[in-house]
């Protein structure tokens, strides 16, 4: 599908591109690139592509396809590097997961000629780094592109074909949009997991390691998303401030109208807001979002042979 | 081991020490009770036990075992109601997820000559009624006993045997700090998965197909807990209601403090909290209480071919 595309950041996105590339044979060379020497060692022990180095000029030189999988505060640094390098008419994507501020930080170093395709995949696990990725990450999963006015159709549909082939059906957004969803689906819950994992670290009364013990009754849920790579997050906490803080602030309402609802003993009040929150899920299970077995089928996994 | 068990209340907990009773073979005959006929109905055309009634006085009479597991508020009205008939030596335990005030309800009517030993089974999912029960629940999870001064060591010994054999591993605690301990695991990460999942249903600008269909990027994870029995978590709320506002308003601080790095950008500080709780997770994996694969491994019980 493309001659040579080149892997800018090879963490679990951009690992997990390698794979499903070679997997489905979408490009004839992946030049992997990324700061760390380390990481960029590893990457080459697994194999994940054809050439590696630290310079990220030198792995988009010829490259058709520029996919960009950094921390989003890193974004424009790596815009800046490539600038020159980019072949006229290649496609150069990203994976940020905010959308306004990669555009403010890419945009201007895109020359003229290049097609520049901001892009979201809506898929990840609480791993990190180039052994976390997996080619099926993206089987099923929505992946968002938030094209400019100027886009070129041509070079959209490419990228389009592309992610399709990798299994993720697409979605298109304008990119504030995007970052007011993804502000509620998805960095106002990691948020919320940080701070009650905070919360129940710093008890008093509570010694950590029954946290730890009685974690099964539903702290466990939240520990999944705070295990996530922290240096992706705090980046973007700061490129998506205003959604964000908007969210958090609408959260903390709810939650002291349900604090008074409990110090008063508002019975009804209570099961009205417990109850409309279960159709939710059914939603979720329907759309194929979630599997339908309890316990996000982790019994079923243990193979404890409970009924899934 | 028991001549004839009652189990008040037929719902997951019930039900599934119908099914593991039976598996392990731990009584004579298993008399079931629920205040609804509907729902004994059910549990009759599922064979849970060997008798069925409404009346709970008539389940637990020459019961051995009296097992009740309702909402914690019903704990009281099913204690006044069985009084009169329990059978002298018989033990009298509960599931109930507070200690303090099931045994504030149910203690004053408990007659001389019984053992009552108030319990909790740290167990459970997201499904609730008689359909929802499988054997395997307890295996390799605790049980919370809290015995009073006065109990029996041979009647707590053989509640202990009882639950071993169901699979599960015993602890004993003081019913106040149990109370506390699952304030913070259970009932704060509860409430707090019913108040996101709120929020986010009262969003103008982002719709609610939009959180379903890109609900994989963190937020399905909070909607398991948020579809669990609201009658349940009402009473919870109601019957801890102390711990609990005790936790929501550290939870509260906690946020606020988050929310303030934020909006004045301080990277450094949102890092140091993302990054302290990555090992609470590694902890809770290393205790057995939750699954090492990535996702709580949706993506193998899916069968996606994921690597586990």
């Amino acid at each position: 599908m493309f001659g040579r595309i080149a892997l800018i950041g090879i963490g679990l996105i951009g690992s997990s591109l390698a794979h499903v590339i070679r997997r489905e044979g979408l490009a004839g060379h992946v030049a992997v690139s990324t700061r760390s020497e380390a990481t960029l060692g590893r990457a080459r022990e697994l194999g994940l592509g054809d050439s590696y180095t630290t310079d990220p000029a030198e792995a988009v030189r010829d490259a058709d396809l520029v996919i960009v999988s950094v921390p989003v505060g890193a974004s424009g640094a790596v815009a800046a590097a490539i600038s020159g390098a980019l072949k006229p008419g290649a496609i150069i994507t990203d994976v940020g997961s905010t959308k306004r501020s990669v555009i403010d930080q890419m945009l201007p170093h895109m020359p003229e000629g290049v097609h520049f395709i901001p892009g979201h995949p809506i898929a990840g696990t609480e791993y990190s780094g180039p052994d976390a990725g997996f080619a099926a990450l993206f089987t099923n999963r929505w992946c968002i592109l938030t094209p400019l006015p100027e886009t070129d159709p041509e070079a959209l549909d490419t990228l389009k074909t592309f992610w399709r082939a990798c299994g993720s059906d697409i979605d298109q957004m304008d990119p504030d949009h995007h970052d007011r969803v993804l502000a509620v689906v998805s960095h106002l819950p990691q948020l919320i997991s940080y701070n009650i994992v905070g919360t129940a670290s710093d008890l008093e009364t509570v010694t950590e390691s029954e946290v730890i013990k009685y974690s099964a009754s539903g702290f466990r849920d939240f520990t999944r998303l705070a295990a996530s790579d922290p240096t992706m997050w705090r980046d973007v906490c700061l490129h998506n401030k205003e959604a964000i803080l908007e969210m958090l602030s609408r959260f903390s309402e709810d939650l002291a109208s349900m604090q008074r609802a409990i110090r008063w003993e508002d019975g009804k009040k209570l099961f009205d807001l417990f109850t409309r929150t279960r159709a939710i899920r059914k939603s979720i299970i329907e759309a194929g979002q979630d599997v339908e077995m309890p316990d996000f089928g982790r019994q079923a996994a243990r193979g404890d042979g409970s009924k899934s």
